[in-house]
């Protein structure tokens, strides 16, 4: 999508947006006589907004390509994921709300376990809880290291965020995770000679980090990815001119919504406080994203039915979106996530857009296979869909005369 | 659509081409449960061709841009309509025959009302007759400005045509319409450097015109709009190989066609005027670009009755387009005009190909929501339609060996 053409065609409406997305939505069935997760549950209020809205599936970053969720929730952003690229490091800053300011390095964290040739055993030292994962960041706050200030932050279980600040960092940085077991942490790999200094600070950081928690075992080490500095990019409300919030339990998706400039609304960690904070904001803004992960966690875990559920459970909150006369609807996944392979996938992403100027289609179910015979089409790009919206909610002043 | 490769591709032969446009074709159903203008008419003769043809449907500009016409009949050229830009004084001169050399200034007027304070009152001075519009017209005629040349053209109602020539004038100038009434016509502010002696220069022809028209109310002012210069385009008939000629009863459309180096062929008003028109020139061109524009202003006006009763109208012409044997017909709109939102949408347009070598699809009825399973697909590239008809028309050589 092109921002330069859309921010000269933005014009001011009195209407409002929801984009709702159902984490990993997509999925696969069994064996090809079987439903997907989506087909399988029953869900009579998505079902109807399909009905009366247009269908289709659609496509983070290429055919074949599997999305990761910063790529692919900046796709339905708008933001081209191919041009927009950052290390998970900064949405993970953002989303504990660590202030990072401009040539911050941020870089996301895991407590490990490594064995006495220091080869690591477990790369998340058993999934230490919260509290010891707070005393352990307790004792990584008291490395020094000259010329640079480090900031430390617990982020949950066995996961930390560390931001180095200074003069001339670079965040082009390796990550220090093998990715197995059984071999020891990789160096800290400059990937541009501006990054030498960089590099040679964050080994010194993870040596003395290797000091400080050599008692604690199991988690004894510390493996870092995502090095990264928070980009310069377009900001999504000027972009499309609308005040925009985020709805989001878990820190990453906070970090991305504010990454490209979103508000981030206060909420809860059920569906339910969720949807209570869109109820409770509903006058304050124009688009609202609002995010449910769990479906995504039970693809990752191969529970069918635990989606299907998931699934079934989110589909009740429709009527509730609905009674606050939103004027357009949109509900999709940021990528699939099939149970029966227990990871994110390349599947096109079923999604529905509800309007009342929508020109409704003949789908009037919301499954992987019923969306093929939609308007969105079988493969629509992921950016597409701002547009889209901002058509349906008479955001966009015509083309040319 | 890339010309430089399409035109190492041309290839003669004896094969002819129509390219039928009803303009504002797409529509929308008052409800989801009800039939869009084109779903609701009668159209056996498009039914025919769609059964026999391929369909789909096309998106002139990009997902959810409400394309102008003058974009929109430039996609269906060929023309990339974001590349290819031209403010509207130019298709305007073009449509009236007026003879634009290079480096004219070619602006759009309209005969205005203001009050006493010199604010706007109507924008279209009641949109005056026809009569009225020549005798004003030859008052602005007797306005000098030192170094350039003045041409005033007479339009239709309370629009004329300015064409300024001389050494040294830029197009880039905004518009001095300020779009609502009850404020003052807008200077004529120059978009770069180079267009400050223009600027300069029109406002000089402005006041001469309120000083002239001063007696004229209701028209006792001008506006004027899309500031232009010719632009130096690819043209049609070398980019495609072929000898092309427009039929169309409006000027804007003439303009574009024109624009783009086809022949105007003279036609009359009616639908009656047009086909015949085209009988007589069969034998002279390779394709037709046959424009029917009064569905269109149906929409514009909100009359679903009377959009319906348009379309099955042009479908009679169908018979006779058929009778001459051509090798390649597409029936399509340039853009969508829902008569429930009065206005041009992003809508895309519903859209057939037919040719004996088309490799028909399942789709045998011509609407919206029965194209989105054609061929075609549900969001064709507007630009894609002309490398389609040249290949149903045999005129593209093989790419590679």
């Amino acid at each position: 999508m092109d921002f330069e053409l859309i921010r000269t065609l933005i014009k001011p409406a009195d209407t409002k947006m929801v984009l709702l997305v159902l984490d990993g939505l997509g999925g696969l069935p069994a064996n090809p006589k079987d439903f997907t997760e989506l087909e399988k549950a029953e869900t009579p209020n998505l079902d109807n907004l399909a009905r009366e809205g247009i269908c289709g599936l659609h496509q983070p970053i290429g055919p074949g390509i599997t999305p990761g969720s910063g790529p692919s929730h900046l796709a339905l952003f708008g933001y081209d994921p191919i041009q927009y690229q950052v290390g998970r490091g900064v949405p993970a800053a953002l989303g504990i709300k660590f202030d990072l300011v401009k040539n911050d390095v941020a870089a996301r964290g895991n407590f490990c376990t490594v064995d006495k040739q220091g080869k690591v055993i477990d790369r998340r030292a058993g999934r230490i809880p919260n509290e010891k994962n707070l005393e352990l960041c307790k004792k990584l706050r008291k490395i020094k290291i000259p010329d640079v200030e480090l900031f430390v932050d617990t982020v949950k279980e066995y996961r930390f965020l560390l931001v180095m600040r200074g003069e001339n960092l670079s965040g082009q940085l390796a990550d220090t995770d093998p990715q197995n077991t059984g071999l020891k942490p990789l160096p800290p790999k400059p990937l541009t000679s501006e990054a030498e200094r960089t590099a040679e600070l964050v080994k010194q950081f993870i040596e003395k980090a290797g000091e400080v928690l050599a008692e604690d075992h199991p988690a004894n080490m510390v493996l870092m990815r995502g090095f990264s500095q928070k980009p310069d990019w377009p900001v999504f409300s000027d972009t499309f001119g609308i005040k925009a919030a985020a709805i989001a339990a878990y820190p990453m998706y906070r970090g991305v919504s504010r990454l490209v400039g979103m508000d981030i609304l206060e909420t809860g960690e059920t569906l339910e406080d969720e949807i209570t904070t869109l109820e409770k904001n509903w006058n304050d803004y124009d688009f609202f994203y609002f995010h449910i992960k769990k479906i995504d966690s039970a693809g990752e875990d191969g529970d069918y039915n635990r989606k299907v559920t998931l699934i079934e459970e989110a589909d009740t909150v429709i009527p509730r979106i609905m009674k606050l006369n939103p004027d357009v609807v949109v509900v999709t996944g940021d990528h699939s996530t099939p149970s029966v392979m227990k990871n994110h996938s390349w599947h096109p992403v079923p999604v529905l857009l509800w309007s009342k100027y929508c020109r409704n289609d003949m789908v009037n179910r919301f499954g992987e296979r019923a969306c093929l015979a939609g308007a969105l089409g079988p493969r629509l790009p992921t950016v597409d869909l701002m547009p889209l919206m901002m058509a349906n909610a008479d955001r966009l002043k015509k083309f040319g005369a």
